[in-house]
């Protein structure tokens, strides 16, 4: 397949948006493979991706042009190659499905990465990471170690050029200055279907509270826990014959599919974050 | 289709608790037509319901046997006969749908129950009640009329031999003293996945809060508003496509479906309450 | 809320339409509401569904222009305009309850029609159309009265102004001579997950089959029984806990839902047809 | 935890089955910690569950006992010991998916079992197998090999004490001969929603026939191509947007939770089969 290009934009809402764009990519002989956008009435916001083929497109000239029409057009936007790989570490703690998952789903093709780092606060993950090809770094996290740790962090992202954290479980909060340095690029699972169940045990409180529905939510890591903007969130029935164990064990299956879909829409470039919400382009 | 008799028993758990209830029955000629039971390991605490059919049967016998046997082993239990049919009545404001739902279930079999009575903050309801054969009363209710108008409700109810009060889509919130009149015997629907959007408004809650599904939770009615034993709850995935009145019009379906399988299985005996928990015996 | 157009265009995919359509619009000073579009890389197909306001709108102009740039572009297309209110009619049998799903939410406002008209082979339904407003003619079929009871079906469609047919449980098969007159105008509900389990008694087949999930089908009605291109579909879980008459029960919330979906999004002009599937545009 | 023993019930119904077994249970002073029955009132069927911890039990005598009690009443029975850990192999090609997640949850302790061997007719399980401590073998299959690779396997799975094999998405059919020796002890996955589908190439079908949700199903196999006892279903939702490519991808995660259901459940001894259907216990 050929290499393509997506061009995400967000800005005030106006007439000849679309044909904006659309004219701009006709004129440079675009091919293009999908394209799909959003207006939020209330909000008077316009939201657009659009993906073409690369091969005989004159990509430099098209950006200059197309820079300055968004510059006139107030437009915020992003253009993504899909011949660039990111390169995406994974945070762990003990429960290693998350990770599992994601490993194999990268091994299969489902992801558009690499994933060349995981870090864990504990030593469980490093035979599977190993076995992956990953690196894999532990580093315990206690009160007093935890600037060192997210300093050590820090350098070991740096180092391996990754430029997207995803916490697969890690059962640690980040602080706001490690936040600061990876805007709208952590992404986190919340084992709740948030906003109940803010916080620790979730399972623990949806069953002393007596829910039918157990849920799971990934989202990207704001410095307000468990609030940022909302990517995937899916459901499982339970019924009275559940204790919180079997919530454990089938809440494992939900984490993990909604981890790995926040993941996959984040690589192909279908994810706009707007306040504190998201547009997934599907 | 012979007329069956249900017993519901929740008590500690013990050995021989199903040997002592199963035998009794057999003991009787009973023809078991359906038996369920649950332990609750961490409270300790068993629930069974056993249906079985009354015909060649000698009920008033058997119930004096039970009852002293239940005393023995310390269990609370309600022995229904399915020839006895519920009068429920139903509140309403201005939304029609759950009632609308509830009135053509009764007309075709699915609710074990007569539904004699309707009344209204509002008299949006009155052809529809009228068409089923339902009386309909619309008592207005403001501050300075609640005492007024609940007095009213309570007369209606007791004039009517109502023992169950369903809420669908019912906008105002019951005082204690009425609640207290109908214990575990009012049923509401919430129109979020709780205890997610408690409260007023959470289909605005939830658009603000950008989730991906809503929910809808049919409960019984308690003192706490929003925080009785949940019965049911159900979702449906949602985009960032939806505007507040798509949420609106998709949650009326998933509100009408949690209610009346709510008022399904009441009906049916097949709910039994414990703590803010509910076992359904499905 | 204005009144707005929706164009329908589904031709060969080229390089340019959306630019095309876009730039047509916008040139006419078009304020977009709505719009989306699909490509059929495989068939090599575009589909584009475009809603804008028609206030201070040359739409005659438009149209005008439009159709020259359509016929260059080798588009099949559909201008339809929102103040066109078409007009139902539902066919039905003894069972009621997608019925008087459609005659509800007709009434709330969920769906862009009107329904003058309702037949049955059966009377059962009188009340409940007449409660509605709707005219109801009963002309029961035997397959010596086919014909005459098809050629008075058609009498009344055509006196009463309809132009969309909704079967909604009506259990006669009917013929092909009927069907060309209303050509992807007849939506039918078929009582199964398709192409599982096509023809008569469905639920039985399933139960017989031993299934886990259930399901239910809209689709339009072509002369292949049960064959058409499939709008909607749905299922819900059962278990060996559900005889066929559970199945028939819990199956009926499905066959509404999954009906009054594909009405609503016809009535919306949200489905483009081509072969024997469907593009359907939320 | 205690081991606990589980009974595992089919017989004709008749009065009096529950208080049989659970009297003969009490009477050797059984803990009993999950119990469940169900009736085919159809069929006349009788199926019964029941667990109940060894600690202080008397399994030697009570199995006698019960033996002489069960051919009194028509019982077919089997008594499971938890204590006892089944050897399960796993058959599988080159689709790693099903395989990569039975073997993380049987890590996670989510399955009752060991798995020594796993077998392919290709070699890329290898390094997956042996990761999680497995014993691998390629046997190639082709028409003239597949007797000898059929009685290689057998030979393999007898040698390994193996009593329940796996088809995680295995691309080969088994002769009657090779499934004569595991009646009711081959699982497979088929990627569709049967009936749905049967054969080969089921999204491709899927996709041709224009479906709004595709399934999997997970069956134990008899000699009849994907006909077997259905053991648990599931569906996701597609639309006009998903290629075949994109059915295949969504439907690795449908196959892989199917598959693994059906296999916990085998394992904790929830299922039986009777006819060409099965009761799960919950």
């Amino acid at each position: 397949m050929d290499t393509t290009a997506v061009l995400l934009i967000d800005c005030p809402d106006r007439k000849g948006l679309v044909a904006s764009v659309a004219s701009l990519l006709y004129d440079y002989g675009a091919n293009i493979t999908h394209a799909d956008q959003h207006q939020d009435h209330e909000a008077g916001l316009f939201f657009m991706r659009v993906e073409w083929a690369l091969r005989d497109f004159d990509l430099g000239a098209f950006k200059a042009d197309f820079a300055s029409k968004a510059a006139e057009l107030d437009m915020r936007w992003q253009l993504k190659l899909m011949s660039d790989v990111p390169r995406v570490a994974i945070f762990v703690s003990q429960y290693l499905h998350c990770l599992a998952d994601i490993l194999h789903r990268q091994q299969t093709g489902d992801f558009h990465c690499t994933i060349p780092l995981v870090i864990g606060n504990h030593s469980d993950a490093a035979p599977l990471a190993r076995f992956h090809g990953a690196e894999f770094h532990c580093l315990p996290v206690t009160p007093e170690t935890k600037a060192r740790a997210e300093a050590e962090q820090l350098r070991l992202l740096s180092a391996a050029g990754v430029e997207l954290v995803v916490l697969a479980r890690y059962m640690q909060i980040l602080t706001p200055q490690f936040i600061q340095r990876y805007p709208s690029r952590i992404i986190n699972v919340h084992h709740s279907f948030l906003p109940a169940f803010i916080g620790a045990r979730p399972y623990h409180a949806a069953f002393q509270r007596g829910v039918k529905l157990i849920g799971a939510t990934s989202h990207y890591v704001t410095e307000a826990l468990d609030d940022g903007p909302i990517i995937e969130q899916d459901v499982v029935r339970i019924s009275h014959r559940d204790q919180v164990e079997d919530l454990i064990r089938k809440g494992r299956d939900l984490e993990r599919s909604v981890l790995s879909r926040a993941l996959m829409w984040h690589l192909e470039h279908r994810i706009l974050g707007y306040g504190n919400k998201t547009v997934i382009f599907d």
